[in-house]
């Protein structure tokens, strides 16, 4: 699986999500947390995609897409992810920013013989 | 220094820059790159900040984050930007994608006591 998000023409929308896990706290249930919103984001209707990268330092940034703001109130208000964001705030994350992005245009590298 | 953007108030434009270092390629020049973009940038009017982060694979995002689409337009048009952002056609990225949104809305996790 690629690690970019196949997301179609502009416009669309994107929850921009970039995060701090707390330090020296090992994975303390993160990783599925992170798999299982992953899988149930997917699910929904009017998602686009995501792409997620975090360092070594456990700085994050994940991107989702959405096809309009109606999408991304319906993933926030989904009961499984709110008890997830509940946790993070309480548990796996030192800080956190969510900023919720209109895209307007997009391009890509091109591709050889292109 | 936080590894967070500091921005302002909603709107402002965001550029999404999600991207793939070509394979067992080592640094080739790549960190110094970075690291004087990075300063270049925050040289530019319009200018609001950035975060970034690469995983151990080489996927890595940057979230540049602007007053508005003009900044965006001059920063792209600066020459030894141009140059960069060419050798990263080039030599660097095995892929990449660019998208330009506008931040709509914006929200971070509570500080303790607040």
């Amino acid at each position: 699986m690629s690690a970019f998000a196949n997301t179609p023409e502009p416009p669309y929308y994107a929850v921009i999500f970039t995060n701090q896990r707390v330090a020296n706290s090992g994975d303390d249930g993160y990783a599925a947390m992170a798999d299982r919103m992953a899988e149930l984001a997917a699910q929904q209707d009017g998602y686009l995609g995501a792409e997620s990268t975090r360092d070594a330092d456990g700085f994050g940034i994940t991107v989702s897409y959405w096809r309009d703001e109606a999408s991304i109130a319906n993933w926030k208000k989904n009961a499984e992810h709110s008890l997830a964001r509940e946790a993070g705030n309480e548990r796996w994350y030192e800080h956190f920013e969510t900023r919720v992005a209109r895209v307007e245009r997009a391009y890509a590298k091109a591709m050889a013989g292109q």
